[in-house]
């Protein structure tokens, strides 16, 4: 997989590969998360997916992952190149500005010039190659000074993402579709959406950030300086014994905070944030009616069927259908289905509803049973 | 149970329990069809229900069952008061008129004033007592010479079931609902289905069949002297030690035809078929859309549940949920939905494709996949 021509210089990459997905349940569960699983039907789980688009970019000895620790041996299946260093565990989730800022920060120790890209390790990229492109261009934004993010181009007046208001072109070499970022906004309506589409200045928000980690551990300290602080503690000790004391002492009173509140608003206040425009398909697979339209390849109208050895007899029928089990699934005249099946819970929605998954996770979760999520 | 004052004198009850139901795949199916299911929650299969508002009239060793040779273990489960002269097996499925022929042919000669009722293993009422006392009214009747059949008066304009046109009323003393039939209908559209139900004239063909075995008997011989003729060979054979030789030898060959066709019709073409009218609640529960009514009791808009310790949670949901796994069934805005959930096959449809289910029993026997059927 390696190319080691486009390999850069000082960058590694960082995969946080924490999110349960709640949405997704219940074929995304705690101990089998969305990015340990093939959405795609690739072959590959999503994390395996990311892994393989930034090797190239990084090499395998610059990849860290962060994790918790219950995901420690699958994410190792997954991953047998990961090296030792280049794991992160965390003891209990602590949201995306302690997860990449602890990597950042420990990267940073060892290599001053590090330049951090951290990437979703459960988003679906359509084309790996241009994705490398966009990245080459977002490091070389980085390396001016600017912390960068990667704003994909919308195809469509999306409603269930965040966008990102584009301003002033940057002449940064290496970089002709780097611009400053004006503000972040969050999920619009669909009028709002469809004005921002047509605008051409928005783009959709996909996490991706990409910094010197010496100026993304700067913003840090200026917005959340106990967070910072406390980041650094553990970095100092991470590779050394006291690594487990300072982290048993320090992590669980680590503030809880996106990163995009904590660094890249408060960037973009300053000047500070950057975007390079991204051209290729990108999803972040939010929920079923996103599989629907991912599995369908953006046609609606059809049923598409997710599984291993998965046996549907359907007629008339159109949506999504994910099988775990080996039972055979019939399915007549329903329309923009949802069926999740799984050995002990199974779910029927349609994907108008696919954003309410999420409540049923949660009276789950108030039921305390714990075993189904 | 047995209220021996209610007990008709040479009235033998019949309970053909044979078909599979195949429009409530996958909750019934070739080895636990319909009548072997408890549907209504009363914690009774439909056949034991059927025997319990029949013993009161018959008694305990008036009752015969017509069921299929795999069927011998389940049906003794459910009626361990059902004597070995009471058990007709049958080697392969012939239609009811052989079924109902065969133990009206085996009674008379037992008997040859028998009057036989014949009773669907598979069919809902409600009113027990009401049932006893047409069923009461439909024996006067057939005493008086007359093939007999309950008609149930229609509460809505059902288009699922076929309806029998009275005429004349019958003067016969202790039948007062009695009248002759003028025609049996076909399962009419909805408009004529409520004309029929404003006329008063028409009932719901309920497939009940009441008449001295004599009259039953003579009136298959005119219209179908094969198959009669078979059915007596065998009946002549039965309580002799020739009737494994003669059943096998008969049985295969005779031709497969509804009793509706083979006496009901011919005989109210010549005059001789009554109807007594019977006002008690009555389903044959034909689909899951029936199922849904009947399990919320005729309201729409709710979400039904059937089977033991279903865990269900739903959001906002209609429809009927039928649960056979013990997996966490969840529903999220999906409105007159029907989930049956079994341990190898899960059926996701709506109440209004209820009917089309038959179609995919269809399509997995032409695929050879008779473990599901």
């Amino acid at each position: 997989m390696t190319a080691p021509d486009e390999t850069l210089p000082h960058f590694h990459a960082i995969i946080p590969a924490g999110g349960v997905g709640s949405r997704l349940w219940p074929l995304s569960r705690a101990e089998a998360p969305k990015f340990l699983h093939d959405l795609t039907g690739s072959g590959h789980t999503l994390l395996r997916d990311t892994w393989n688009r930034l090797q190239p970019l990084s090499g395998a000895d610059n990849i860290m992952v962060v994790t918790g620790r219950a995901h420690r041996v699958a994410v190792i299946e997954q991953l047998p190149e990961l090296t030792e260093a280049n794991i992160v565990l965390e003891s209990e989730p602590k949201d995306s500005s302690a997860a990449i800022g602890l990597a950042a920060a420990i990267l940073h120790r060892r290599d001053p010039d590090v330049i951090v890209g951290s990437f979703a390790a459960d988003h679906v990229i359509g084309d790996a190659p241009a994705f490398r492109r966009i990245v080459s261009e977002a490091v070389a934004v980085a390396n001016a000074g600017y912390i960068t993010t990667i704003g994909i181009a919308p195809t469509e007046p999306a409603t269930g993402f965040g966008y990102i208001k584009s301003g002033a072109a940057l002449a940064v070499e290496g970089a002709p579709h780097a611009q400053l970022v004006d503000c972040f906004v969050e999920k619009p309506d669909l009028a709002t959406a469809s004005a921002y589409v047509s605008s051409g200045e928005y783009f959709w928000n996909a996490g991706m950030f990409i910094a010197r980690a010496d100026v993304l551990l700067a913003q840090l300290a200026e917005t959340r300086p106990a967070l910072h602080h406390g980041l650094i503690r553990i970095a100092e000790a991470w590779d050394t014994p006291d690594r487990d004391d300072v982290v048993d002492a320090t992590w669980p009173l680590l503030e809880k905070i996106a990163i995009d509140y904590s660094v890249a608003e408060p960037a973009a206040e300053r000047g500070r944030l950057a975007v390079v425009r991204g051209d290729f398909p990108w999803d972040d697979v939010g929920d079923f009616s996103s599989l629907a339209k991912l599995l369908s390849g953006g046609r609606v109208g059809d049923l598409a069927i997710l599984g291993e050895g998965a046996r549907v007899l359907a007629d008339s029928s159109s949506g999504v259908v994910v099988s775990q089990s080996q039972r055979l699934i019939s399915l007549i005249g329903v329309t923009d289905i949802v069926v999740v099946d799984t050995p002990d819970a199974l779910l029927v929605t349609t994907r108008e509803n696919a954003q309410r998954v999420k409540a049923v996770v949660d009276a789950i979760k108030q039921a305390g049973r714990n075993d189904l999520l």
